[in-house]
């Protein structure tokens, strides 16, 4: 039989598709009950931040949804960074990343490199002076140690007068007689304070012309010793090479001229910046501006400023007019700090160390443009040649980027004023707007060990000296743990104290929430058939809520780091507390895994570690990232590819180009990489007799050193083989020197005394002695003898002479 | 002299201090002008989310700071998890993340696991009952073959019963005579359509019945011919375990007692489920609960909602009703589905196949409390040996975690009603509280090829099935193509299509972007001189803060993932139209990888990529993660090194040899090292004009693929030509073939009919046909020219033949 279709029996819908798709009209009739959104039991709390525009915290108001564009003030390059410069950005970074890792801000980060300023151009001359001076001086002579007095006797007129009471310092000609009562005065230690708080440098000169004087009286005992020596002479230049390089800026700087000089020495130290950066984990900026590459702007900028109305020329330079902008209703000058308008002192640093005086109309007029002179690098303007002034920089490039208005411009407190005030006005007076910035943050003073820093009290600390003493994770913690605005006193104690206590505490919480994780898992007691979720359970979660609200409410009350830090900190000692009272049986493995997954998850955050996030903890720390077992591939391989790549393309460029030499050529490639190449990347390969090198991976400064011994080995070996020929030469040269002698005169004189012989045969034998007398027997022998060896000897010399 | 202390001259304050440590009352009398808080050009997009509770986007409001608590419907664990899970999990996964680490909630994520259910005892007590069975079985039998025989008509009368119209099903006894009419009228694909609509599982159970009748054919044929092994007697048990299983449950149930045999079976499929789930890259729960370990629990809610009046007990089980609460003036009932109140399909499929009639007082009331039969888990009750109702483990559970609300609770659409409606209903009558959930979200069903997933119509695809074909990047990239409350069609055109070359796109950019930053800082390239910052990288920076703007747009739409995705692939297209315009020296480097990070960040917050965040990309694929991340620098690095040092071997060995061809043979080592040892360590060379090659880092599966395209087209190419030199071969073979016979027997038999001609000349030229009549003239013009061609071309056959 065949079913027939049945209209009643298939023809029902099926009950699921009546449900879910329901007729227009079906949800007319029955509608779901009305929905009331929830009641805040608890608002969010909201971030403010210490704005330097009111100084107090502010509600944080982005301009455009959650986009964030904040401008930092970045190095002037020309040194060493140091421990002032990793507050700083360290502090900065961490401001970053809390708003865009924590807040989930979309923030654009841009910071200047100061590759134009007056520091860099005087060290660049002074460096390039000096080299130049020590490279043309080949000897110590009278002229140099007189030379070096003079610039001695310059330094203790002009730097120690900053120093000293009015009156008290020595004037021209008096320097000599000068210094024994100064070093007399200065074992006073209240009066050396006072010299200190009249010019903090004052220690600093004052040792410069103590070492210099102490390496002058050894260059004079030298040359009475009759020591000239270039060492000797080069020892006196390094060791008064501060004030040796004033005096020759002083005399010479008109004739450097190349722009090169400054421009590679701000090159170098841009480069020591970012890596220093990198070693202390600070992110990269998104957008790096450079001055040199934003001159054309500057200048255009400048005009712009001039044509508002807010700026005028003054032979070649140009000016910002304060006054005329002060007055303008719509403008305010010096908003962050409208206090220290007049501060010379502040104005005058702020216009830098090559400062033209007298073409503003009033003090508190800054250069927007300075005219250059010989030995300053220029660019051409509508006002001659010249180059940018400091604040104008970061107007233009924040401008570029930026817009007429950020969010965020933060930089060290040093730079408030007369810098970001000068700098907003500038802004304004371009953009011809109220307010440029919105909010204004400065990261505190660091002092070390309760002063600040600085090299004339020998506390200087570079990045590289510090990471060589703690790690970047410990720094990092040592800034977190103070507030970003706050004076910051790093010292010894702290680091070794405190920072060590908290990181061991963090470290020996992952390692026991790891052990005790992999432990449950290894034991199949995931599940052990209880839920393990009661009293104790309910406490640490409730402990875990409120630490994460307590964490926000902290990071939203203008970034406090230490509170947010503390609220980690006791988070983690409770729940070691709640390990320790539950015993392992008992234990909630979950929770533990939360309270460890979040907290790791917030350190993370602040940059304290680094690799996979899927991995609890708190990562691998900076250090330990670099010999690291969790490494980045990319970063990894990439420079052992390269090296390969580029050995294929020099290989190819050699085959394809056929020269003559090219075999050789390639063979000379392969020594160069196994020998330069390869070595720094800690790779040695040791060829062997069959053609296939033995491949070595090595610590590079172990590589290093081996090729530093077998340089020196070779050089030892060459240098005893030319010793060997000497001595052969020598020998020969001595054995022929004694074949001068004809034999012929060996028994005349002056080759014998006068008188020792009475008479000769033809040959210049003697046959007689002074008294007539015939030679015995035994005589004649030896005189045979001696006579036929000098004969042969002659013959060899006369060979020799006559080649 | 010893300078005294001056009181004039030292004891002024330092200029510094002066300005830095203001009084109070300096303070007060210089003022900084007011602040006006920002002016919002745009305002922050605001999060809203589709509510089941509304069937709206409504904002999405928290109730505790920024605390998400949230609870989502966990497996029933039975058997392996299959693509409807990975749709709902990686979904609910997806979600997650974006309010974890996008949005930065603190979410505390609570999943359930189900491990007491119906379908969890029905299964593994059938496991149980068929693994006794087989292991008492020893040999084929007349009764075993009964046996199943009698469990076939059972089968075929009961379970074939409901797809097939009301009276047509066999009776008692008419099983047999049944089936071949049935099979006859299966043919009817109208019918069987028919059948499958009355019962989506009756193809199913069709398919079950012919595969126990062949066994059962089989094992006949055996008994006969005297084959009684074990091995025959076991292969007709599992052929037949579908109908065998259920019969012996049927008849054995009440005999399993042990309730280890279901919390066995659960236990091992909750170990699958979460494997398939981290393979999927699906984040672990924060809290997992499971229902046998909450029993205690259970029982005391259940107690507290009778207490309350809204639940009775009946026969030993509890029942909650539906009326009181719905009456309540407090309470609605059935807030997500009121339609479905009455729908009593969906009740009784809410109630289990284990359901016990009867005891509730109206359809719609549901069992809290389940009285348990033998053979099936009991736990103590207020109301005998019990066991939960499905709905109750999640209320109870929920609550024990989350309290007594919660803001978000998920689960697949298909437990709308009545599972969650009735979760909702038990807590609201047990906290007496009016909305127990602020936020319901369903995930939408998924179908395959456009049909729903089942069984029964072969489209059945498990997790470890899916994953074999593709990765858990590529399925995730497909949900998050889709919106996660839509209804997917998974297609193999869409992964193969759309998905793929999504992943492409993105690859080839991060390869791109990757060796163009590498290269840069190769060349030292990061600063040439140049900002690089004009009109394209204006507009490239715009787009990059719409795209920002545009992707938060879509996330706080409701989570649009698809138009979220849809930003990312429109910035990397355009920004690749920046690098092809732009050209690699005037490119803006810093600006690309801004571009990178940032996609490469939200890739990541997706859940599509792992590792390092420090590395630019979107991080490995869930599958390459296993190969692991985390390398040893060693095992990294040796065999790139490897590569480097046997090619440099090579070129060597060539160089000292000083063969002629050795520059040739160097160049053929380039392409080999390009083409064959870098492919499968992931370099990939591409040779510039200017002799440096650019070094990407692929995947090597990507260049493998490549460099396959590339071989089969070069055979494909080869192969042309062969098949064209074999045509020419062939073409010429034929005519050469042709004058294998020579002119002087071409007009002879058999190279024409006997008795065609009469004579022929010396040349074989007929001269008379066969009645011994000459050949006409146009006759014999014809054969002069036949025969000269004849001649040419057997002179050629000669020739070839000689050589």
């Amino acid at each position: 039989m065949i079913l027939t279709r049945s209209a009643s029996g298939l023809s029902s819908l099926h009950p699921l598709s009546a449900t879910r798709h329901l007729t227009r009209s079906a949800l007319m009739s029955v509608q779901q009950p009305t929905w009331t959104p929830p009641q805040r039991q608890r608002e969010e709390p909201v971030l403010k931040i210490y704005n330097s525009l009111t100084k107090s915290k502010t509600e944080f108001i982005p301009s455009d949804g959650r986009r964030v564009k904040w401008y930092n003030c970045g190095p002037t390059v020309y040194d060493s960074s140091h421990m002032g410069h990793a507050r700083n950005y360290v502090t900065q970074d961490i401001l970053r990343r809390i708003m865009t890792d924590y807040f989930g801000y979309d923030v654009h980060f841009v910071m200047n490199i100061t590759d134009i300023d007056d520091k860099i151009i005087k060290r660049a001359r002074q460096n390039h002076l000096l080299d130049q001076f020590r490279e043309e001086t080949k000897s110590v002579s009278p002229e140099l140690i007189t030379r070096v007095h003079a610039a001695w006797r310059i330094h203790v007129r002009e730097q120690l007068r900053k120093g000293l009471p009015a009156g008290h310092a020595p004037n021209e000609g008096e320097e000599d007689a000068f210094w024994p009562s100064l070093t007399e005065s200065i074992q006073n230690k209240d009066w050396k304070q006072e010299c200190l708080r009249r010019d903090e440098k004052f220690d600093m000169h004052f040792s410069s012309a103590s070492q210099t004087l102490a390496a002058l009286e050894v260059a004079r005992a030298q040359l009475s010793t009759g020591n000239h020596s270039q060492e000797a002479a080069h020892k006196l230049i390094s060791d008064s090479k501060d004030i040796l390089s004033q005096a020759l800026d002083d005399q010479y700087k008109s004739t450097v001229t190349d722009p090169n000089i400054a421009r590679s020495l701000a090159a170098y130290w841009e480069g020591q910046f970012f890596s220093d950066m990198a070693r202390l984990k600070v992110r990269d900026p998104d957008t790096v501006t450079r001055v040199t590459e934003y001159v054309p702007e500057i200048v255009s900028f400048v005009e712009g400023i001039v044509k508002n109305g807010f700026a005028y020329e003054s032979e070649g330079s140009v000016y910002f007019d304060t006054e005329a902008f002060d007055k303008s209703p719509k403008h305010d000058y010096a908003k962050l700090e409208p206090w220290s308008k007049g501060n010379r002192e502040l104005l005058e640093d702020g216009e830098g160390a090559l400062a033209q005086k007298g073409g503003a109309r009033r003090p508190a007029d800054f250069a927007l443009w300075k005219a250059s002179r010989p030995g300053e690098p220029s660019w051409p303007s509508p006002w001659g040649a010249g180059r940018p002034g400091w604040h104008i920089e970061c107007s233009v490039m924040a401008s570029a980027i930026l817009g007429d208005n950020m969010d965020i411009h933060s930089g060290g407190i040093d730079l408030a004023f007369p810098h970001h005030d000068n700098e907003m006005a500038q802004s304004e007076a371009y953009h011809e707007c109220g307010a440029w910035v919105n909010y204004f943050i400065h990261t505190g003073h660091l002092h070390i060990e309760g002063l600040k820093m600085s090299k004339s009290l020998k506390n200087f600390i570079t990045i590289d000296e510090i990471l060589q003493k703690y790690s970047a994770r410990q720094l990092r913690l040592a800034f977190l743990s103070q507030l970003w605005n706050a004076k910051v006193d790093f010292t010894e104690s702290m680091m070794t104290g405190e920072v060590r206590a908290l990181e061991t505490t963090i470290n020996n919480f992952f390692t026991n929430v790891s052990a005790l994780l992999s432990q449950a898992k290894a034991d199949g007691s995931d599940s052990n058939g209880h839920h393990n979720y009661e009293e104790p359970e309910r406490d640490l979660r409730t402990l875990l809520y409120e630490s994460q609200y307590a964490f926000r409410a902290a990071l939203c009350d203008s970034f406090n780091t230490p509170a947010a830090l503390g609220v980690l900190r006791d988070l983690i000692t409770r729940t070691n507390v709640y390990i320790t009272s539950r015993g392992s049986k008992a234990l909630n493995i979950q929770l533990l895994e939360n309270v460890a997954r979040w907290s790791g998850s917030m350190l993370r955050m602040f940059g304290l570690g680094s690799g996979p996030t899927e991995e609890l903890g708190w990562g691998v720390d900076g250090d330990d990232a670099a010999g690291g077992s969790a490494i980045n591939r990319e970063e990894a391989l990439m420079p052992y590819i390269r090296a390969l790549s580029t050995f294929r393309d020099s290989v190819r460029r050699l085959a394809v180009g056929k020269g003559e030499t090219a075999l050789t050529d390639i063979l000379a490639l392969c020594d160069r990489l196994r020998d330069v190449d390869l070595v720094p990347l800690g790779v040695a390969l040791d060829d062997q007799e069959d053609g296939k090198a033995l491949v070595k991976l090595v610590p590079p400064a172990e590589l290093l050193r081996a090729r530093e011994e077998k340089r020196a080995a070779a050089e030892a070996k060459v240098a005893k083989k030319a010793a060997a020929a000497e001595a052969e030469r020598a020998k020969r040269a001595a054995k022929l020197e004694k074949g001068r002698l004809a034999p012929q005169e060996m028994y005349k004189p002056p080759n014998v005394p006068e008188g020792t012989y009475g008479s000769w045969d033809e040959d210049g034998k003697p046959l007689t002695d002074s008294e007539g007398k015939e030679l015995g027997k035994n005589q004649k022998k030896k005189v045979e003898k001696e006579w036929s060896t000098q004969k042969k000897l002659h013959e060899e010399w006369v060979k020799e002479m006559s080649q």
